[in-house]
């Protein structure tokens, strides 16, 4: 094909997405017609979905007057186009949200009924075709979103802009809100009902175990497709926003990053669809083949369109690269949270819980390096590949890369989602009393489904960074282009650059503190909605009483939704403050001091929490003296102190990094004009 | 004054640094002619001070091999003048240790003699003047070296950079090993002595008793030492760099830290000797006043000084923003680590080990924020007040800053080992048994010595920082030089500062973890020496047979110098790599990536660390069910994680980021010269 054919082709990327919608659409309504299972199965799952529908309506009520208020901002301020963006943007996140909540929990109790019928074949079949409806959702909406603004407005990078910011503040309250509802449920549930009521996990007279486990769909659902369609749209659109300062070069490069995301979507519904073929054989395998089929259709696909397009293999050097990339960061977060690692930390709680949470944390802090470093060689080969296509190329291939990384997120996000409908399904076994076979099928899906959320992590961390590098990088082009010159340097040798980059440090370290005291605060009302319950409601222990689940779930939901006022202002207020008040520089500044503490910060958090909590069902195997000994309780708190790390405040890194570098491509024309005056202002 | 003739007095500041080393001496010998008590106390004194010097003695024979590996290599590729330097800056840091760690184990028995006999008055003297062996000793070691080296080499300010790297490589091995020793040696004492044996802490038959009392001395005194003495050299010598550059002014602006320096020394000294009329008031507000007396003391002296020489105020600002910057630094660690937050993560026990390490690490976390917005406030204002003097004065006037924060080191390193001497004389009476109203007066100075000591981490931690900006900024403007370009840029929107600042986020996060796993492997290698001895030499439970201490400490020693391999390597590596083959600009994204991160985690595991170990001691006072109760074992458990943290990994990354930076300073003339041609090399 010829270069104006592909770019001709690209405006019809929107109707890839829309054959997405309609592939998901009929996966879930082909999963609705499986049989939900027994009266009891029914009841439960019924429950955990009324909870998540609760979660998502209190949410978006709030939402509502977030977005509105930054709709009349954007409005305001900069212009109705950017505002029109932003609010599809938020739209497609809470759609996207919307679909993979339903399917997940619609596919739990089916993965459950399956695991009993028809064994796990069936089973890991309903259950990936449940994450598959998130994964898709996440693809499509993000491709026809983007593509139908890039259409409408008529490829203006800066309106396009508000499509992330608008995807940004859904992730915000998704991830951070979710974080802090999933744990919150989860502490609360645990010390009243284990310990003071002393009933089991799962136990259906808990009033919290409704909140508990519409806390994993709130978290590792919801709060991940928020996250991942974040990456996924900022990495398409901070390229968009580079090719546009291209000059003659711009429409081809507009071009390039959203048909990298049709190709990607195409081949994660082949690679989806595919799923059915590998019934047979093992599940973990399974799950691989589906992958790397779809990155291996990825790259056949991206190989032609970079040589048709750009006449050159550059791009496509870049792209792989980024791809690749993404793939070993979730070997190493599987290697460093599962591998050996885990086993040596497991084996510290011989000598107690103190060296089991030192060398949880060492080990930790070790996992960040060679995950960088796959970033760093991404950057190097992107960034070279680039240089070599035209000068100045380097930047655009960089953030093309991350493009490159996510293009497949209709296979990973599937994979991802995949976890805890297994997760799910194993609860919905376990509180409807099914047999012993059953749940070692529900309990091998589930165990998967935690190695596949620990590379997910690992993933969503690692595009995280590299979307917010590109964002980075767009931001420097915009107020370059907005002030006229051809680059603008970010000059770490400047005072005011520190004072930014310290800044931006203390915003992230500030982050992380807050949400994981929120949590504490969060858990301490569901603590005492539990006690009130036992206390008033009467026969709840016998059985004969139904728990208000719904004021569990409630509780959770407003005290999550709450705690995420401070974080969330301070991470919309920070950019603007410095940006403003001391300058774009400084403002720069914020953002490279910030992505490099948040991502340090984020995979320290998430892979000690992954590795004290997988050290934990090390022992529980019935390895160093197994459930109930010395060494167990150890690893118990250990888990404990890891819950918030890996699920709260490691995660709402990645979103701050992101959030802050959207916000402030978006109003860095505005900074740019009236920065000079304030300081003029200021100082007479 | 005319500016001429204080020119020619910075020629004479050396006298001064002579003239505190005699305060210095005679201190020591009025000390030592102090009643060392009965033979028991002796003779526990005695081994202390023999353990002391045998890891001295160990480490100077690794230094020395090290150190002439870098002689060479110095004489080498610089030049003779720069190996020499930095044999002198190595030097003048050893003798500071060497005088310190004499001066403390005398000091220690005297105190708790005094504390017996003479009351809380002149046991304080005794201890504080211990400390101010230490304080002067590096104060005036640092005038008299960096003046000597100036005069010899006439204000050659490449030639002083080596000094300053001498300083640095001592810090390493005095802080980072001796970090590792002083908490293997007490993870080592504890769990075979309390646990395994059931005797009580600092018990003779203990044989890791006496390498536990050394530990302190080696952490709190040796290692202290080393790093506040490479921050106040490498301060002084990134001004003078910095003012070297500045042309027709350099010599007047190559003199100001020297003179400020010296003024420091003297207001000092003054300040040191005045703790003899404050003799009968409340201690805590003696060591207030003296340090107060010693800040107001300099700053009317700098005010005159900065006057003279340059004819304006501006000067005098960026001088004294900096000193309070580092006290309010030191507040704010105190408030964190001693104050409510400390008393709310206590109350957190209540509900288990798991909530009160969490709610700690938060606290840490937030703790972060207040004293970077410090470290901003004054680089902003040091800045603006030194563009005002003349245009590109800023850079000049932060690294005088950093001058400013650490002028009075005499006074405040004073107050610092202050703290280890009364925590050695508690030890002494604890181990000879003497009675509880001299406990009384010990415990209460130990008490206070924490406090003191909480502060000089934080002060050292944020002098570290702003030292380490200061040779930044010295390192970018020597490059240009080299150049010959008027700056240098270290543009983070480019791929390779990029790339330099995630790898220098790397190397802090790797220091880190090997640093806490190598406390591990020593403790472990302790526990096994501990078990032998306890089994072989018979009677020692009986305290028949004499337990060999030496051993303990030997192995201490062995294992923490050894254990200094990999992290000194990998210090000393990673920028020469990184500059050699990405280039000079990755080299200055490493120093700021390396510095954030470093600094970031330095406060958080520092102040985490402090917080858990002071909830402890909030509960051992009676609190929340006092000693014993689970809420104290919980406790306890906090305290084991945090001793890692704050006494290893969160010092060892001062050191690393000044390490980093002087190297990159050092080197930077031979990277700019070949770091192309290598890039020739591997691109043809």
């Amino acid at each position: 094909m010829s270069p104006e054919q592909l770019v001709q082709a690209a405006n019809w990327v929107p109707v890839v997405g829309i054959a997405g919608l309609l592939f998901a659409l009929i996966t879930y309504l082909m999963i609705k017609r499986r049989d939900p299972g027994d009266e009891l199965m029914r009841k439960l799952a019924g429950l955990v979905h009324d909870g998540s529908m609760v979660f998502l309506r209190k949410e978006y009520v709030i939402l509502a007057v977030f977005i509105a208020l930054v709709f009349v901002a954007l409005f305001s301020f900069i212009n109705w186009q950017t505002a029109v963006a932003y609010l599809s943007g938020a739209a497609c996140s809470m759609l996207a949200g919307f679909f993979g909540m339903k399917s997940a929990t619609r596919s739990a109790v089916r993965t459950t009924k399956a695991a009993r019928d028809s064994g796990i074949g069936t089973a890991l079949e309903i259950a990936f075709n449940g994450g598959s409806v998130m994964g898709m959702s996440v693809g499509s909406l993000g491709v026809l979103g983007v593509g139908l603004i890039m259409v409408i407005f008529s490829r203006d990078a800066r309106i396009i802009s508000g499509f992330a910011m608008g995807a940004s503040s859904i992730a915000l309250f998704a991830r951070v809100g979710g974080g802090i509802f999933t744990k919150s449920a989860d502490v609360g549930a645990d010390l009243v009902g284990k310990v003071e009521a002393g009933i089991p996990e799962d136990d259906p007279r808990n009033p919290a175990v409704i909140a508990d486990n519409v806390g994993d769909n709130v978290g590792d659902i919801a709060g991940m497709g928020a996250d991942l369609f974040e990456s996924y749209v900022g990495s398409i659109i901070a390229t968009i926003a580079i090719g546009a300062t291209l000059g003659a070069m711009a429409i081809n490069y507009m071009a390039l990053p959203l048909l990298m995301a049709g190709i990607g979507l195409v081949a994660s519904m082949i690679s989806v669809f595919s799923i059915r073929w590998f019934k047979g054989i093992n599940p973990q395998t399974a799950l691989r083949l589906v992958t790397f089929l779809g990155g291996g259709l990825f790259v056949i696909g991206a190989y032609f369109v970079c040589q048709w397009l750009t006449g050159g293999w550059e791009m496509f050097a870049a792209v792989t690269s980024g791809l690749v990339a993404g793939i070993i960061i979730g070997l190493l977060t599987e290697y460093y949270t599962s591998g050996p690692p885990t086993k040596k930390v497991a084996e510290n709680s011989e000598t107690g819980t103190a060296t089991l949470i030192i060398s949880g944390f060492a080990t930790g802090l070790e996992s960040v390096a060679l995950p960088l470093f796959a970033i760093c060689l991404a950057i190097f080969f992107s960034f070279q590949a680039g240089e070599m296509a035209f000068q100045g190329g380097g930047l655009y291939a960089i953030a093309l890369a991350a493009v490159g990384m996510l293009s497949t997120i209709g296979i990973t996000m599937s994979v991802d989602a995949y976890g805890p409908i297994a997760d799910n399904a194993g609860g919905v076994a376990e509180m409807s009393g099914a047999g012993p076979q059953v749940r070692a099928i529900t309990d091998k899906l589930d165990s998967l489904g935690n190695t596949t959320a620990a590379m997910g992590k690992g993933f969503a961390i690692g595009s995280a960074a590299l979307t917010a590098l590109a964002l980075f990088s767009a931001y420097s082009r915009t107020v370059a282009m907005e002030m006229g010159s051809v680059a603008f340097a970010i000059d770490v040798t400047s005072a005011n650059v520190v004072i930014g980059v310290l800044i931006g440090a203390v915003v992230a370290y500030l982050l992380a503190s807050t949400t994981m005291k929120s949590v504490g605060k969060a858990a301490f009302k569901m603590v005492n909605e539990v006690r009130r319950q036992f206390r008033e409601i009467k026969g709840i222990m016998e059985g004969e009483a139904e728990p208000d689940y719904k004021r569990c779930v409630d509780i959770a939901t407003s005290a999550a939704l709450w705690e995420m006022i401070v974080p969330g202002v301070m991470a919309v207020a920070a950019p603007l403050l410095v940006g403003f008040l001391i300058g774009p520089d400084a403002l720069g500044g914020l953002l490279a001091g910030a992505t490099v503490t948040g991502v340090t910060l984020a995979i320290l958090m998430a892979n000690s929490g992954a590795v004290w909590d997988n050290a934990k069902k090390y022992i529980e195997e019935g390895h160093l003296g197994g459930k109930g000994s010395d060494n167990h309780k150890a690893a118990v708190v250990g888990d404990t102190v890891g819950d918030p790390f890996k699920d709260t405040s490691g995660p709402s890194m990645n979103i701050l990094i992101k959030l802050m570098s959207i916000v402030s491509l978006v109003f860095a024309p505005l900074i740019v004009k009236y920065a000079p005056l304030i300081k003029q202002f200021f100082t007479g």
